[in-house]
C-alpha cells in the first residue's frame, strides 16, 4: 500500500465517513446526508479518534443548517442539533469544543439568516478541518524530535490519519521521525475491545512501512522488562488543566509500567483537547460502554453465558506519570503549571 | 449450571479430555487412545493448565506403555514417549516432572515386562490424578484463609477445576473461600489472547456461582486506581528456588501494577510446580507460540495484513512482587529463603 489513509471527506452536500468498524479488510465509506446520519456513526463509532470526532461534527452542524432550510424554526433546530451532537461520546472533549465553536464563531448570522448560516457553518467546518491537519503535521514535528535512532515505541489505541483529520498526534510523530529518516521501530497494544491497534494502527504501520509487532494488552510489561521497549507515546482525549489526561483504557496502566521500567511516557494531542475548565482529571467523567463489547468480540459471543463486564472505554492518567505532552505549540514538561504558548 | 466441571477423565483404556477449544458453548469430549493423541492435546491446548498437562502427561505414558505391547523394542518405545510428551509444551514444569516420575517411579518393570509396566504406568497416572486432587484441595483450603467478606479478587487466565485434575488452585482458593459463606467477589481478565478468563474463567464462576465481572486485560490499571481491587492471586507454572515465577502472559504486569497500588499479590500452585533445578526465574524458558494467535481471533484475522506479532505464552515474576505462594503446604511468605515443610 501506499495511498494516505483518510478517515473523513466532505462532498460539498454530504459527509463521507471511512466505517472504520470494516477495517482492516474492507474499504467501505458511509455517506451521511443529515446531521443524525453524523450523530450515529460518532455514536457507533464507525468513525472515532477525539481529532476526527470533532470534525465529523463540525460538518454535522454545517449539515444540520442546511437541514433547517426547509423547518420552521431553524435557529432551534440548529441549536438543537448541537445539544444533540455533543452527547454521541461524552469523554472526548473535542466533540464539544468544535460544536460549540460552530455556534460561537462559525455561524455569525444564526437566528437571521437561515442561508447565510448554511453556508457559513460548511465553510467554518472545512476550517477546523484545516485547522486539525495544519496542528497535527505541527505537532507531528515537534513529536519526531523526540525520538532517535534505535528507538523502539510502543503505543497503544490508533492516533494516526484514521484518528484525526490528517496526519495524526500520537502515531504522527511516530510516522514524522520515520519519513524523516530515523531508524525506529514500533510495538503496538491490539488495544482490547475494539482492536484499534491490531485493526488500525497495524493498518496505518503496513501502510506507512514502519517496521512494527504487534501484541497484546498483557504484553506490555513483558516487553518493557525485556528491553524491548525505550520509549512509549499515546493519544489523549482530554487534558485537565494539571495535565492529568483521558485516553482509551489501558493508558493509565503504561503509564504506571513505564515508571516502574524508567521509560519516557508522552502524550500527543492538538490543544483543542485541553479543558481549562476542569481542575484535575477527578473531574473527568469516563465513558462507560456496552458490556457487549467485552463479553463478545466482532459480533460473536466469546465470554461463557451468564457473565457480566466491565467497559470504561477510557482511563485517566495523573500528571506526575508524564514525561511531557506533545501539542502543535512545542513539548511541554513538567511541572505543568502553565500552559503558555512556547 | 450446578454440575462440577471436570478436564479429563480415564475410562481404563483411554483418555477423554474436554475440548477446551471449544468452550464456553460446546461441550466435546476428546478421546485420546494413544500418547500422540495426548502429545496433541497439549500441544494444540484442547487440554492447558500445568496440573491438568501433568496428569494428562501421566496417562499419556499409560497408553504408551498399552502401545508399547504390540512393537519390538518397547522399553525404547516408553522412553521414546517419554521424551516426545515432555515436548509438547515448554514452560510447564507439571509436564517433565509427571513424565519423568512416571520412568523414574511409576514403572518398576520397564525393561523387563512390558505386560506388567503398562498396568504399573496405568495405577500410576491414577495415583498422580488422585495426588493433585487432595493438593489442590488442601492448597485451596489454605488460601481460603487469605479472603474475608468484602474482598474483590482480581484474577487471570484459568486456574479452576478446567487447569486441573481437580479443584483448581488460585481460582479453587477463592471457590472454597466462598463455599465456605465468604461474602466475596471476582473481576476476571479476559485474557488475550487465547481468552481463559473470558471463556474458562467466566464458565468457572457462573458454575459457582461466583458474583463476578469480566474485564479487559487492558482494564488492570483502571479497576486497582478505583478501588474496584483489594487482593490478587494467580496460578504458576514454574517457580524457581527464589520465588520468582512463570505464569500466563501478563502476570508480571498485574503484579507491578498490584505493587503500585499496594494491592496484596499471591501465586497459588501445588509444590510440583516449583524447580528447585533453577536459582531464579532468569532461567526460565519462556515458550514463543505461533503469532497467528495474537493476529487473528477464533480464526478469523483480525490484525491488518502484513503484521506481525510477538506472542510469549507467559512471563516472569520477580518474587520481591509476591506477598506470598499458596501451597498444599501452606502459605509461604517473603523472604523465599528457605521452602521447609510447614
Amino acid at each position: 500500500m501506499s495511498e494516505e489513509l483518510r478517515s473523513l471527506l466532505w462532498t460539498g452536500s454530504s459527509l463521507r465517513v471511512l466505517d472504520q468498524l470494516r477495517l482492516p479488510f474492507e474499504t467501505e465509506w458511509l455517506e451521511c446526508t443529515s446531521y443524525r446520519d453524523v450523530y450515529r456513526v460518532i455514536k457507533n463509532m464507525n468513525t472515532r479518534g477525539a481529532p476526527a470526532i470533532g470534525v465529523a461534527a463540525a460538518y454535522g452542524m454545517a449539515l444540520a443548517a442546511r437541514e433547517a432550510l426547509s423547518v420552521a424554526e431553524p435557529e432551534q433546530f440548529v441549536r438543537d442539533a448541537a445539544t444533540h451532537l455533543k452527547n454521541a461520546r461524552p469523554t472526548a472533549v473535542n466533540l464539544s469544543w468544535a460544536v460549540d465553536r460552530c455556534l460561537a464563531d462559525g455561524a455569525p448570522s444564526l437566528g437571521r439568516d437561515a442561508r447565510s448560516t448554511a453556508d457559513e457553518l460548511a465553510a467554518f467546518a472545512g476550517r477546523l478541518a484545516q485547522e486539525d491537519e495544519d496542528q497535527n503535521l505541527a505537532l507531528s514535528r515537534y513529536g519526531a524530535r523526540l525520538f532517535e535512532d534505535g528507538d523502539s515505541i510502543l503505543t497503544i489505541c490508533n492516533t494516526g490519519a484514521l484518528a484525526t483529520y490528517r496526519y495524526g498526534t500520537a502515531f504522527g510523530s511516530i510516522n514524522e521521525a520515520f519519513k524523516q529518516g530515523r531508524k525506529i521501530q514500533v510495538i503496538a497494544l491490539e488495544t482490547r475491545p475494539y482492536l484499534q491497534g491490531a485493526r488500525l494502527t497495524a493498518l496505518e504501520l503496513v501502510t506507512a512501512g514502519i517496521p512494527f509487532h504487534l501484541v497484546t494488552d498483557g504484553m506490555a510489561g513483558f516487553v518493557m522488562s525485556h528491553g524491548m521497549v525505550t520509549k512509549v507515546i499515546v493519544g489523549a482525549d482530554r487534558i485537565a488543566s494539571n495535565g492529568d489526561f483521558a485516553n482509551k483504557i489501558g493508558t493509565y496502566q503504561l503509564a504506571v509500567l513505564a515508571k516502574y521500567h524508567g521509560l519516557p511516557f508522552y502524550a500527543a494531542a492538538p490543544f483543542s483537547s485541553f479543558d481549562f475548565s476542569i481542575a484535575s482529571g477527578l473531574e473527568i467523567a469516563v465513558e462507560q460502554r456496552d458490556e457487549d463489547e467485552v463479553l463478545s468480540f466482532a459480533g460473536k459471543r466469546i465470554a461463557a453465558l451468564g457473565a457480566r463486564a466491565y467497559n470504561p472505554s477510557f482511563d485517566v492518567t495523573p500528571n506526575e506519570l508524564l514525561s511531557g505532552i506533545v501539542t502543535e505549540r512545542g513539548v511541554f514538561t513538567p511541572p505543568f503549571v502553565s500552559w503558555e504558548k512556547r
